[in-house]
């Protein structure tokens, strides 16, 4: 069966979605806009809905763009709210393990987990200098050291959660006991970067330890993933990249001594839906059109670090000067290899501004098609080893998530494919995730 | 008019109150808990509800107690999920700009303040040793140090939301503008601890800056709420001192060049209210009778740092030990010379520990009173200029609350003293508080 999840951004990940007609930017600063979005989701028996942390704004040399959304809100605050608005759906976010400490990510994602009753998830991000600007670390850590650091930051935080017992809570009133005392026990970690002696002043999570997400794909980021993560975003723009990414990681994670079933794979998936592919298609155009030529010109300025538009738009592309710019950018890792692959040999400026640009994460899936053909491609994936699920990527929220959920769901669901129902109440449960026992080992 | 708040603190602020049969310990780990307390806080129109911010368990040389809540969730996490539970009333929570770094506070506070539409308050807290030692510190700042830091943090934060105009925003769909780009700026600070670039990826809050608060009581502490804060918790146990701690602030505030009138100073207040200042007797005997004695016993551990149940409970008090390990103790600061005053000539640990040992917070005035007695007590502080208001510590929530809004708040209201309904949507509005404008200084 298909594992769902929904990755909020803004008014959607069609990079211009704001413009579209049915869209309200001004909504997203609100709280209507994300139940909305959450309760879709849930009806629609999603696993997960989850956010992103991006910890600076959107800009190049100090300079915003005025075309595109470069909100962050802070990730954590909005699913907690969203935890009183659903009663089923997991509630996901990243959180940065570079610029957040052990002990407050320990508690943050304790708390999530006990107020919505288990339905916490924590994707562990390292965070690059774009992030360090506003950290006020002059010398960022290097990717190496980042993940070292996170490995670290890791084991600490499951020591804290398993500083206090599943049963040390009891509530005695004739005895006056709250807890058990000798069930709570410090950690007394010192480590390379970090010292913290807990315990955690929050009782072990309903889920032992939330689910933990990780999404990079460097060499690091794979090991990473592969020692402790349950659940893998990934981008796989063909179902052979997804089979290879998904044999890799389930190698690797025998090799970290866990069994490859415990591991959930799901790529990004940007699903354009019409009633028939002739309406796909027409969706699709449509939505090119609102990509406005200062926003593409924009937001290509931003992928390669550099000012395209001080070269001629049919002229072909400076790579010399990118290649020179890109050893400067924050955050390109893994992608930079797909920037460039992106280029055709004939491509212009404007010719491949007018084709890359209309979506934020173009290293993802794209498919337009009409219900039957979208959840085709879902199952023909999923049966294949390509993928335990998707990440999906609605070009407008609510709106084309709403279609999704109302077309192509229903579809899964008469294949075979997707619940039609949850079945448990925790995140662990929808993953169909064991719940990790209490580790015997006072710190570590 | 009172300004009136609720501390909200676990099942209650009497420190047993977990073990009255109206309690229900276990719910302080779901959102329904706090779910009911804000909207019985709402419907008696009160100004806010806050959260305090603890990060440790409590316990003493690293065994924690029993007997009482050690819990401390993530104070801006239930705030969050009580803006969707919510309308009007505000949120207010505690946040260490010890702890916390001020890129990390500016989007929390203004993510908050957007998603509840202007409903954010930040009470500002400098954390001592006892958070040192789950982050890592080893040398913890002093508290000058941690003052500095502090007003250095505040400076960035109010940088970092003013890194946005009030109308950056414009969402023109024709014209494919999110925002005027010219609108936004970097903010470049380096100062002494921090150096942020900003901008800030959240747009300039609903109330401009959320609402400061502070609640030091040290010389350190009152000279930095003077220089900013608009609201001041404090405890004062008798109007007398509640005269001379306002006069004082207010007198400071001048010294900074704000106008006293932009101070809000809210004693705490736990009130035991009875429908007959008999009943309200028996209630308060009742509650008493709740504390275990072993609960007594640690809790008079804590305070003094000293293990007193190894003294004869008969037998007078330790001093001169009690002075040695004082010394050690986190937090202590100002409570200290309390701790100390509220030690009668002929008490024994026995007798202090049943006399003192009930409420949480022993500093802070308690009264026990009919409905009339409570609201003429908080009438005549107001009227003698003792305080603007009170931050209300119910002994047992969400019982005791409930009682103080169905009895007591309709008194206040008849009597003139506390209004009928919210006339505004912001809680600078219900404090009577202005907005303030951007700041016109690029940086600092």
């Amino acid at each position: 069966m298909l594992h769902l999840g929904l990755w909020m951004l803004t008014t959607g990940h069609h990079i211009a979605s704001w413009r579209h007609p049915d869209a309200d930017p001004g909504a997203i600063l609100g709280l209507e806009f994300y139940r909305e979005a959450a309760r879709i989701a849930e009806a629609g028996k999603f696993d997960m809905v989850f956010f992103e942390d991006t910890l600076a704004a959107r800009e190049r040399n100090g300079h915003v763009f005025g075309e595109v959304s470069i909100y962050s809100l802070d990730p954590l605050i909005s699913i907690a709210a969203l935890a009183l608005a659903t009663e089923r759906i997991g509630l996901a976010s990243s959180y940065s393990t570079t610029y957040h400490l052990p002990y407050v990510l320990a508690e943050k994602f304790a708390t999530i987990d006990h107020l919505s009753g288990g339905r916490a998830a924590w994707n562990l991000v390292t965070s690059g200098p774009a992030g360090a600007r506003n950290f006020g670390l002059g010398d960022h850590p290097d990717r190496p050291t980042r993940y070292a650091m996170a490995h670290e930051v890791v084991e600490i935080v499951k020591a804290l959660w398993d500083s206090w017992a599943d049963d040390a809570v009891v509530f005695d009133k004739a005895r006056g006991r709250y807890y058990e005392p000798e069930k709570v026990r410090a950690i007394d970690f010192a480590g390379r970067w970090e010292s913290v002696r807990g315990p955690l002043a929050v009782p072990r999570p309903p889920q032992g330890y939330p689910v933990f997400i990780q999404a990079g794909m460097s060499e690091w980021g794979m090991d990473f993933a592969a020692s402790f993560a349950e659940v893998i975003f990934c981008a796989a723009r063909t179902l052979e990249a997804g089979q290879a990414f998904r044999s890799q990681m389930r190698a690797k994670a025998k090799g970290f001594s866990r069994s490859p079933d415990d591991l959930r794979l799901l790529p990004g998936y940007f699903p354009v839906v019409g009633p028939t592919e002739r309406e796909a298609l027409e969706k699709e155009a449509y939505f090119r059109e609102l990509v406005h030529p200062r926003m593409q010109m924009g937001l290509l300025s931003e992928r390669f670090n550099l000012d395209l538009s001080a070269y001629p738009p049919d002229g072909p592309f400076p790579m010399a000067d990118i290649m020179a710019t890109l050893e400067d950018r924050p955050n390109i890792g893994g992608e930079r290899s797909r920037f460039l692959a992106d280029i055709r040999e004939d491509d212009t400026i404007a010719s491949y501004s007018r084709r890359m640009a209309a979506r934020t994460y173009s290293a993802h899936q794209y498919k337009a098609g009409d219900p039957e053909q979208i959840a085709d491609h879902m199952g023909q994936w999923l049966g294949e080893g390509a993928c335990d699920g998707f990440i999906l990527m609605p070009p407008v929220v609510p709106g084309e998530l709403q279609v999704f959920v109302d077309q192509v769901v229903p579809v899964l669901q008469a294949k075979g494919l997707f619940r039609k129902d949850y079945e448990g109440t925790t995140l662990r449960d929808h993953f169909g995730l064991t719940r990790p026992p209490r580790s015997a080992v006072r710190g570590l």
